[in-house]
């Protein structure tokens, strides 16, 4: 089972979060987990995991966004790239029922039409994989057009964090259920 | 990479279909693979793989569905069944995007309102794993309220099918990818 | 989690249980589980996983055993047989702690002294690794010298089998809490 | 084959020990192994692999101890946190078959009733897992009650870590022939 | 350590003897193993499991092979692909080295110039992951044409078996080996 | 599939290129990769990965080599020693079938008598499997005796380079697919 936890304090995302058992180390949150909270992001190249962005020389800024931070203690990270798709889809479809919003999934990326909505990366750590997805709180200063959760309709985003974590957790127990009900075949 | 192919004619589903190397047997398509017909859908509890469906005593009828048999060789049932939901998400987004179909995905179902658009199971081979997804074409006489592909707006199977085994391909490859670009954290 | 279930009517063991989603099928417990019941156990050699047993022509029989099923959704067999042995080890050091008998594990069998305790395989499912353990209740007619529960003080073979798979339940829990909280090493 | 091997020179343990191919740089031992020795533990905040114990801001000190280091070429976690309770219940059973000392294991720890006898942990390196497990000898100036292997009746430390890692080889060998000898079931 | 065994008696090879635990059913060998013995080869169609072969309609046939059957407890198919082709490979080196032969691999496929050597085939049952390999000893009737090995110079099929299964054994620790003394790079 | 790249400029190497996603940092090449170029290689104790090596005290040099650097998103690292042993095979079969030339493979080095030609070493990165090749072009000052590509006959390590990366590619492409042609067997 997924632990999941709602911050309710401000916290800035720098990519120093992206680190093995920081759920446990900063909340005392043992074993496979997703983590909010709202906070600026701001992400140097020094922090930055995904290489190609390193390669651009693209950085990451926004100044308040709503983090999730996920640990799966499963060393596969192309199976953690699969969750995280998962994930992006949950928060999509969050959005279009709740507001009827119209996005745009791109890979690991949400749109609203060509404003970007979200940041997120999937890595591994030396006993975990681990993924952060960054939702737009406010939008001004941005590097590139970005369209906000309250654009979108979501004008609470802890209410919002608590629905998509708790659908996440469903979800992931219902995909480990679909694997133990089927027989094998020839 | 992922081989996709349409067959044109028309094919029974039936459950058998649903067995290790059936597109390399069938087709001489050889390694990961994703196939699409159309034909109609009986299966038997003799043939049914979820056990849940057996206990039940469900049985699945549909005059014509579209039909998509996936062969992955990697052995992993859970990270199939990310994967089947992933191609679910897809073929919800197409819909969504070309007809503007507002479709609820539950898991690895999809519904228009109430009705059931779609039936999925993901099982195990000897040496691979392997999902089918049926969608209706027509409707009459399935046991359960159903909706069809062109109740949504969807005249077209062929295409449509062609359109959706490429994004599964695009987006695989692409998961794949996403994995390769990025430096471990500690 | 591991569910548990002590099933509270007689049933016999012929080897034929030891067959992936039996739990799910008899029980409709879905998922990794351990399930205890009584009843005589008879297996002959067509039903025989271990070939060491088949080999040597042995069979097992007793009039009534103390039987556990487990199923992990695991297909690491080594790692099954090494939850085989901590299963083992539970049942002996609750032997112990509460009636202060002295047992001898020898692998995975329990002796009081030369008399055999239990019956024991790990195998291999298509979807699975699965476990079975029998302790003798009674032990007239077994073809090797026999020790029972209740020879070792346990009367109440429900109560036992409650804090066993409690207690398998409960470590198996921690041990996947154990790997969650190390850093990794150079 | 694991190799095994007991060093007869004193060596202080202070955490660092805990590093892949230990055995092969310290003792040319290439390979899966299980190395003791003597010497006292003195393990800080900064070399502690269990955030367990640095939350909570526990360190490790005994001025002597017998240690054992072992290394599994074997990259999953929780296969070798199994592993280390196995070791953890053969030193018991040694104990109590040689001395009828009468130990309880919780977990990975052995307790004389409330003294502690043991300190153990596994993690993970870039290329293997890791076990540590200290037995005290002496126990002046610990930080927590503990109690001494002779004080449970072994006065010679050096033939218990020979028995209990040759127990610790053959069990291994036979844990993994058990998984070589039975059939898969369906 | 991988067991090897030449059988010195005739025996008949089928395609049935490509199942688990084969070499622990006939000759009491427990765990990964070589085993070699000369006789005829027929494989029909039913026990075929290359279906490339099936659909081409390809059966196998020599009056006499010197044949090997490798068993080794792992389930990656791919990684025992890797080591039929090392196999293979030290058959090749084995005979260039001392008959100074030239012949050519063409993946798991032997060749003196145009004639085939060699059949093989690796595969995967429940428990394990196994290879044949059969060398031609004699070639008449062979529905392709054939070398043997006495025309590359090799008069003594069991001294070249049971040099071949000692490079095998001897190079398969060798690579576990050489991943035990590593250490990892970033 | 894995992608391949002769780079046409000299560069050195000093082991720091075995290091994760040095192809898509230096090259932009994302996913498997092969890659080859010319230059001294020059490796000290410090960025040495094999530790045998290292406890030797043994240092790498060569005034200019042929270099080929892998990169598998695959974390078995015995798998990518078996890899790096087909490499090895693939490079001696080459240089044998069109310069005639005979060589002698001892595991990943290869030998004109008792001329090194080679030098080689495979690792783990936090993201993936790496192998380094390195073959003498130049043989002036290396600290062993060793024989150039030219000794043996090739003039043009370029297109010798091509061939054998071509070559990698299609037999691992081909040994994949023969993992996928294949029944399972019981």
């Amino acid at each position: 089972m997924i632990k999941k936890y709602f911050h309710p304090e401000l916290m800035g995302y720098d990519g120093t979060q992206l680190a093995s058992l920081w759920a446990y180390r900063t909340f005392q949150i043992m074993g496979d987990s997703i983590v909010a909270f709202r906070g600026p992001c701001k992400v140097g190249l020094r922090t930055m995991v995904d290489l190609e962005d390193v390669l651009k020389g693209d950085t990451i800024y926004s100044p308040e966004m709503l983090h999730f931070i996920v640990e799966h203690f499963d060393m596969d990270l192309e199976k953690t790239v699969l969750r995280q798709r998962l994930f992006m889809t949950i928060i999509k479809e969050d959005l279009e029922e709740v507001y009827s919003s119209s996005l745009i999934r791109s890979g690991d990326d949400l749109y609203l039409i060509d404003k970007k909505l979200s940041v997120s990366i999937a890595t591994r750590t030396p006993v975990s994989t681990m993924i952060h997805v960054g939702l737009n709180v406010q939008t001004e200063g941005t590097p590139v057009p970005t369209a906000s959760l309250s654009q979108l309709g979501e004008k609470n985003p802890e209410a919002f964090a608590r629905r998509v974590m708790e659908q996440y957790v469903a979800e992931s127990t219902d995909i480990y259920l679909a694997r133990c009900k089927v027989r094998g075949v020839n």
